[in-house]
């Protein structure tokens, strides 16, 4: 009994491993978010699909179990890779009574990665992953993880900046920010990373607290010796050069 | 003039993007590490093969430069992906005076999802990646960052946790973060992970302190709600399952 969890990278067939393609084609029934589901839609004509709506996750482990108990290989899909803020854990989770079921996780192009080739090189150093997200964390412990990473002086990677019904987490979280590090920190968003109309720009911590971000941006804030070189956004490693 | 920039992932071919791959076959220069060049040697017949030790990571960015200027078509590859402690950011460092020179960063699955993937699921809720080589980092910062991250009860990734020059430094780091984490706090190291004899290993972070680890070990320190299930580790996204 087998449960593929697999992250699909950014959202095209040019990021996606062969490791990845192979578990999905080796698998009778693909569970996810319709949207991932038409972005692997040449990959899994003539297969079982379960799609539910973006907040369902449980719903879609829970499926998922089903048919891999009732003897189906099973692949659950994630954007970019499943073990950061995706399916892997809650499938783990479901799946906790079930030790018969086999799990593997295949990982992916995580929005970080792929974000930051876009914009340039912004994670070369020590970074911090953080959710601006409120909706299984509260606000309370992100606003801690924002300042904490801050002091630090990690480079912040910000996923689920925005959402509809979040509008503001942004500057609110530029705010917490801002009492470590300079107005003057180089940042950038990266949108629709891999995607079409994938675009990037590059702002002062400053300019940030300002920008209209969605679900498909991810933010990067540099620390202190980040820098713009050739129009792109770039945290030295130590090097002498 | 074009240099690629790119990250070949763990090591296999299974995990390599095709994005990736078509970089490689349309460069005319590879130029790495001598250890990821064999890695990708089945895609590298009859190019040029530029090979330095692991420390001469500006000498590489340099010859990458001249053959770029020299109209050739060139490959930087690092292992798993470029820009998270990869030559990303001292490729475009070397080519600040150079904005003729077009790099493209082409992103690859990095250590921390790849070795979360071996070990479960850690990295489900906000993570901080830290690299406890102080080569080019002073190990203050390195400890300031440890203790606020544990601080901020993040998920922990390490790269470089030891080399042949840098033992007890994961002692070192433990002691750092024992000083918020819980004795029994969830750990786990991944090994050669995508490669032959690829393994992993759950501890307690009091025992993870008496590990021997070397520089192909990916180390994972839980939050509080890290658990073990079915003989992996599981950083729960916050679901009611």
């Amino acid at each position: 009994m087998k449960i593929y969890v697999i992250g699909i990278g950014p959202g095209n067939m040019e990021d996606i491993t062969p490791r990845a393609i192979k578990a999905i084609e080796s698998s009778e029934v693909i569970v996810g978010y319709s949207t991932y589901q038409e972005l692997i839609s040449p990959l899994t004509a003539g297969k079982e699909i379960v799609s539910s709506g973006m907040t369902r996750e449980i719903e879609r482990c829970r499926a998922a179990l089903g048919y891999a108990l009732a003897g189906k290989i099973t692949a659950v899909i994630s954007s970019g890779d499943a073990g950061v803020y995706g399916m892997a854990s809650p499938v783990y989770e479901v799946c906790a009574g079930h030790p018969e079921v086999d799990i593997e996780v295949i990982p992916g192009v995580t929005a970080a990665c792929s974000g930051a080739a876009a914009v340039g090189a912004p994670l070369t150093h020590d970074f911090a992953v953080i959710s601006l997200s409120d909706r299984l964390t509260p606000w309370e412990v992100i606003e801690k993880r924002l300042r904490l990473a801050a002091e630090g002086d990690f480079v912040i990677c910000l996923y689920n900046p925005s959402s509809k019904k979040r509008s503001g987490y942004l500057r609110r979280a530029c705010e917490c920010v801002l009492g470590y590090k300079k107005p003057e920190t180089l940042c950038a968003c990266a949108e629709n990373v891999g995607r079409e109309g994938g675009s990037f720009r590059l702002y002062s911590l400053e300019e940030l607290m300002d920008i209209e971000v969605n679900m498909f941006t991810t933010v990067f804030i540099g620390n202190e010796n980040t820098k713009e070189i050739n129009g792109r956004i770039v945290t030295p490693r130590g090097y002498k050069v």
